[in-house]
């Protein structure tokens, strides 16, 4: 269900508390929000160093006024917690919660994310104002959620960490015995003494023991949301008990989402695609795998908390977005199951660093300007959406692509086939892709979660079995799934200790097959696949891959095509195995998307899966949001011509402009009885 | 007027203190200056370590001697003082001398240019021997001016400078709120509660914070000239009163050299273009923009202090001069406003980080070489124009390109449109170009000089609005001057805080536009520009725009050319506007070099603007001086071949070859009565 | 001799203290190295945390142990001292023993290889654990040499390392003022009152005085083989008599591994080509050049310590091994002199850093896989060469290259002609390649060796002359040798000063010509050489030349070649001249491969210089060693296709497949009696 009574929430970050001294603007926002159909604003981001100028002298008076105003004029607020950025004087009295860099350095006051979090002093006055926040505000009715924080990220290396790493890590290990057999200590005499001589990564200490690298992501994971929970637990001890929020960061490798995600009502995240950088469609479903992930990670509707009206300021180059973007980019939110579409941010700052970061109200400030004009044609869009009950529908999907965070950093870390790239995001966006492509809602989900009511799971690069992987796959296949797993997986355990005996791991005789070697191919290398004999997949095609090609031994299953060149010609480059009910294939090699696109589809036929719909235009994006018998399908292309899109004919046009084809950056919502 | 009474100055910087132990090599030095022509010689740059050997134990004999054997050949000297590199033992027993990184690490002792400049130590150590040096040689007749340290450069985080630098803010700020405002420092909660909490920029602490970066750099220039003003003191104030010079870099944007230009009596510069590595006719008029940056600063001759006359040997590779570069590049300086040109070095080192660095005599020391022959034969040419009084004549320019080092750090510093380059610098040398390029002498000026008595004015990406330069455009379009401004510009006021109300700031009347939006391009992105349908200037042809694609929404204005490509085509590219007598251009994008060469082409034909010549050939660059009715024309080819050169009827040789055609790598110097 | 009696060392590093709680594996590991026919391991490498758990708690009964068992099964044992990483505690309890970076900052403990030198107690505990080891195993018959530490490397800028820099440069120098002037200090004042004063290079401190880097340089590797002296010091007080070996890197420029050979017993490389990533022939000269080099530097067989059976890990991508490039790798080191074939590692680690390093044994742990295969073919090759007597033949060669690490950091050092790149080590192998695929032998020798016996020495870019090579140069010419020089030679002395009077210094009139300028070329740019009219070398093409082209002043040579482009068309590009009974060659210019291959043919051609064979196809690389009457030739196939190869009619082939080709990727030997 969604939080918002009224519909969809649409709005975004809005920073009054920076033109105090004019009254004549603030008015001014209230009544172009109203135009453009805002209904709510995120208040009290980095708000700190105006509630509380000095050491315990708080002026809250501005908020409560705004709060009261907005509430006035039927705008609802999202009310942050002030940790993002500290005041400068907390900073000068408490050094402590000033971050130490991995060189041992410790910042000095400046930027924004910077704090210790494991400082008691930090926690403390956190506890304070957060607690101040929530007497405040607990029963306002304008305030229907409390975000916290802002963008949690980084990590900090000073003593005080570094103790908590240690308590943690005996917690874990229990003897330093079990942590050095762990961490393979022996290797380079790196025998651990005692749980006291633990150091957290550095590259002035020891940066290449993995182990170590590993738990301490873990560690800094943990400490992140141990920080999160002790600023919802002082708003809950002070009566506070509107839903909480937490904001993530599109693809951010420094922190393990999922695990935050379970001490908190709602996830959100901050969505920054590089429009009109590549191919806008290309962009669109890179962005769609995070709006799926962020779904997949609670399984329930998340909000879209930023996005850029105009373009953001901090990438390399600022891109004019095409007129229609701007919509196509909030509605594919809703699509993949947000409840929200908002901005940051509602006017831009005169100053500082984010002063030319897009706004709905810009530096000119009047609301004849396209942008704004395209903001409230939006506003309209979602009210239309919410008028014919859409907010009550939600995303259901019968594939999944396993992707993990923990696997991934290990991965990433150790010193293995490449060196200069992996390419695992990229590989589990191709699984991803060739889902969605030929019409199949996709959850994003890693090892911890639940495998039963998918009907395909791809595990692209699954390098750490963890969490009882190999028994939850093993089942899945049994039961009549179908599993693709690909190279470079089952290869270590969960403190990335190798695996004897023969890789993937305990899944040797599910997958029929037993990986020996693997090859790494330079960037200017690659190899092809062309069909083997026997391959009674008909993939007529010969197909490119590149950076890694695995050698196999087969075990039982049959190859389906095999590699054409280097000395390894002929040897299988992917295979299929029946186990139990189910299918499990291996694909040797990281092979170019058009293989993956025509491997899926042929699964997916033969299979008779789901999908959405048959053909899907090239350049267009299709989702949908089901609702008892109801289906809403969003349709939105994402290029600047119009695409030829046949409608079936019980189709009832919600929402944009229709003659046969979908215009050029726009959307068309329709809705379908869901068929029996 | 030129200091030097009997013509130009030529010669470079020479350091016998290097070979003390072998005078037969300071003896055949002096017979080889002379064989040059060489006039005078800069001495005493880094020589501290010799004249002050340990602490207050002064070693002057050697300089004695020196200078008075140079001045009994007829060799005269520019004495520099020595605080571009102080003594180990200086450092060793005051380390606060010592700067400090902006990371907060203090250097060790080592390279040069390294003091800090807010250290009374080093003032009072630098007083002592400038004084002394003084004494020494204030009535000496060879020694006939002040080199005041070497190429003042970078800065310094010591505790002092950052005490320093809170003085100088709470001067121009006088209270800690009109700082914060100006720094918008409620952005991410910065607000200072008092000015003890200023820190310098830092990596480790505030380095996106954009008003205290831009105060930092103005008072590290502030600081500079401080430090400078106190060396010519201590020469002041013991008597000597030989004019005083400083050093400057090519394109060095540390310093905002204006400010220091306004404390010296002559500014010089140090050029070392990359000859050979692209078109080197390009490298010339990258050159003659700063030799005429040099002359604008202060209205008046400068010096060639540095240049060399084989190859510097720090450049990514050193390339062989082809014969003839360097008596160009030598004439080139002259004829742009110089009164000297001057080689760094007469004699190599034997040793050490320089001696590769090309020199007059090198390190096999005879005069039977190519570079020696080049040089003596540079000499002669001078004394040629010696002979015929050019050192009387002056530069006059018609036209200015607006340059501002403020504005610059402002716009490169801050986050904006395209973080992957703005190329300000390419875009004022475009200006430039197209100006001299189709005839006319070219002022580089910067927003605090007078705008009257120019004819036409290029402001190029005038982010930055400061020192009313509104009034003074308004003003100078007004009373008939021509106006051509650019995209980005008019965005912030003095302390880069945006500008409310559209931009550019207080100008949209005389432009008749208002920039709605701002399109950065990638690197391989690109947009055209075609005449639009009213165009009344005969601009034919479509030309290529990319980096940055201002969108404009018309106020009175006329659009001459338009967009070809992207959502935006049919907006304006480029308009005009009838503003009082005069007419103000606005050019939207970032347009090739052919489109500024044939637009200001047309403008100039037009406006009947006075030009040297009407069409110069492609390959040569031609620049005038004149004195009373006589004007000096300076025609250089910077090719390998042979250019045709139509000369006028009336034209008298000076110098150069002449048979229709200016030789590969050569100079053709003509007299002509100035028209009445 | 070779150490082993029984033939060639087989084996590589096993790492047993890795599976003590794995006696299961440790038994299967003997079964399959003696399937293998491994006949050597290297233990201990690492072990200290094993060995000296506690301080001086020493546990040795598990290595004692395993040399027995592995005695038992007819495998020996090279025994390495721990140094190469030390236990946690040492660090923890001894602080001094951690390294201080260039920039002053000590690290933590972690890594490898990061010892101080000069710490008294790391030299203490180090000196305490080698007796240790040497008291138990001196007369241990399996323990057939000390392997010294683990390739040494790297350096300590600590205050024990300074201290013992200045006693060092004092026993250098004598006197403050020498230094000076050794070190042209006077430039940019950097004079030193008193050896107190120094400081090692910092790049926050001195980083441009190029004595100082230069002496800094020299300084690490004498205390780097002070340190050595010292590990062996305390094995043979203790009575440990077997012969020591030390291991070092390829291309490694951190030390001067010529003064560290002086000092111990045998030399060894650790080689880790990169297969597979260009042209494999290319990569086998590259890994012959240092082949070798290691048997030059003490003119006797050294050990291939280290080589990876599959792919190392840490390279930017691993690639699988072409089959049968394991054996020609392996063999190759033998055909160049090595008494051994050894591999990191017999079992792969299950953690840390290098657990993908490619092993004999990896984690599957068993026999059927191609790389066990592969390994056990290479055992058996090893056997047979060892029953026809090869081990007793030894190289001989009557070309060498000089090749001076000295000259090198100098040049490398100095800001000169082209600072993106000089191309030291190209130019070396240049002339390397050049004569073996001519067939020749080649030692690489440096400026300390003995010229005698050779016929043909190329001596390329010999910048600093030192250790009298003027006079050791000019003396091999008289007496009739041939000497290939080029540009950038004979520039400076042994402390970088410049050499004055023209160069190269003391042999223009042996070279007969002085060279004037020099001009570096931008990667984009070229030149090309042509015949001169005189050209009695009967070179007909045009060859390119890059990076570097010397301008020369003819001083009694005749120009073989000239320039075609740029001012300098026309200008020498090659020249000779007889001096004595023997010729001078001087090349001006970075000539293109084919050139040298040309050049040095017609050279050997015409001088009937002692080749191998006289045409060796492309693609194979041929060696030969000799014994008394029997030269044993190695023919090796570096590509993926066959190879035509004639054999001589009386040629008898040991090892290898021979159908009138060398099939891929294979090595043929052949044994021929001498020509008498």
């Amino acid at each position: 269900m969604n939080i918002l009574r009224k519909g969809f929430i649409y709005g975004g970050d809005y920073n009054p508390e920076q033109w105090l001294d004019r009254p004549d603007i603030l008015e001014k926002d209230i009544v172009l929000m109203k135009k453009a159909r805002i209904n709510t604003v995120t208040l009290g981001v980095f708000s700190w160093s105006v509630l509380e100028p000095e050491e315990d002298h708080y002026h809250f008076q501005w908020l409560i006024d705004t709060i009261n105003r907005l509430y006035e004029n039927g705008i609802q607020v999202i009310l942050a917690t002030p940790s993002g950025a500290r005041p400068r004087w907390l900073a000068e009295k408490y050094p402590e919660v000033l971050r130490v860099r991995e060189d041992r350095v410790r910042y000095h006051y400046g930027e924004r994310h910077n704090h210790c979090y494991t400082s008691p002093v930090y926690r403390e006055k956190v506890r304070k104002i957060n607690r101040k926040l929530a007497e405040t505000f607990r029963n306002h009715p304008a305030v229907i959620m409390w975000h916290i924080s802002n963008e949690y990220r980084d990590e900090c290396h000073c003593p005080l960490c570094q103790k908590a790493f240690r308590v943690w890590l005996k917690k874990k290990y229990h003897t330093i015995d079990a942590l050095n057999h762990a961490w393979w200590t022996t290797f380079w005499s790196h025998t651990y003494n005692s749980f006291d001589q633990i150091e957290s990564p550095s590259s002035i200490g020891d940066k290449g023991l993995h182990g170590l690298n590993l738990d301490w992501k873990r560690f800094v994971t943990e400490q992140t949301t141990d920080f999160m929970c002790h600023e919802i637990t002082a708003l809950r001890d002070a009566g506070a008990m509107q839903p909480t929020v937490v904001n993530f960061m599109d693809d951010y490798k420094g922190l393990n989402y999922y695990r935050l995600a379970q001490h908190v009502d709602y996830i959100s995240w901050d969505s920054y695609p590089s429009w009109h950088k590549d191919s806008d469609i290309h962009t669109a479903y890179d962005t769609a795998f995070q709006h799926d992930l962020m779904r997949s990670m609670k399984q329930q509707p998340f909000l879209l908390m930023e996005s850029c009206p105009a373009s953001p300021n901090w990438q390399k180059v600022s891109k004019a977005k095409h007129p229609g973007l701007l919509m196509n980019a909030s509605l594919q939110a809703i699509a993949h199951g947000s409840d929200s579409a908002q901005f940051f941010q509602i006017r831009a700052s005169r100053g500082s660093f984010e002063k030319f970061h897009g706004a709905v109200i810009d530096h000119y400030g009047g609301d004849d300007t396209r942008i704004f004009r395209e903001v409230t044609d939006t506003g309209i869009a979602l009210q239309t959406l919410t008028a014919a009950d859409v907010p009550a529908s939600s995303v259901h999907a019968p594939a999944a692509v396993l992707y993990d965070m923990e696997s991934r950093w290990a991965m990433e870390d150790a010193k293995g086939p490449r060196n200069e790239g992996l390419f695992y995001h990229e590989a589990a966006l191709k699984s991803y892709q060739a889902f969605r492509k030929n019409g199949l809602n996709t959850d994003i989900i890693n090892m911890d979660q639940d495998l039963t009511g998918y009907q395909i799971i791809a595990a692209p690069m699954l390098y750490m079995f963890r969490s009882g992987i190999e028994q939850k796959l093993r089942t899945f296949v049994q039961n009549g799934g179908i599993l693709i797993m690909t190279y470079w997986s089952g290869i270590v355990n969960e403190t990335d200790l190798c695996h004897l005996g023969g890789t993937p791991h305990h899944l040797i005789d599910v997958l029929g097959i037993r990986s020996e070697e693997i090859d790494g191919l330079y960037d200017n290398q690659c190899n092809h696949m062309v069909p083997a004999s026997n391959n009674f997949m008909t993939l007529p095609a010969t197909y490119l891959c590149t950076h890694l090609c695995d050698l196999v031994q087969l075990k039982g299953a049959v190859p389906l095509m095999q590699y054409a060149d280097n000395f390894y010609a002929g040897y299988p480059a992917l295979t299929v195995h029946k186990y139990g009910d189910g299918l499990a294939f291996y694909l040797c090699a990281d092979a170019e998307d058009t293989f993956y696109y025509d491997f899926y589809r042929q699964i997916i036929q033969e299979q008779e899966l789901p999908v959405i719909m048959d053909h899907i235009p090239e350049g267009i994006e299709v989702s949908s949001r089901s609702s008892g018998r109801q289906e809403f399908i969003f349709a939105q292309n994402y290029t600047d011509s119009p695409i030829p899109f046949p409608l079936p004919g019980h189709a009832q046009i919600l929402f944009g402009k229709y003659d046969g084809t979908i215009k050029e950056y726009s959307t068309l919502i329709y809705q379908m009885e869901v068929k029996s």
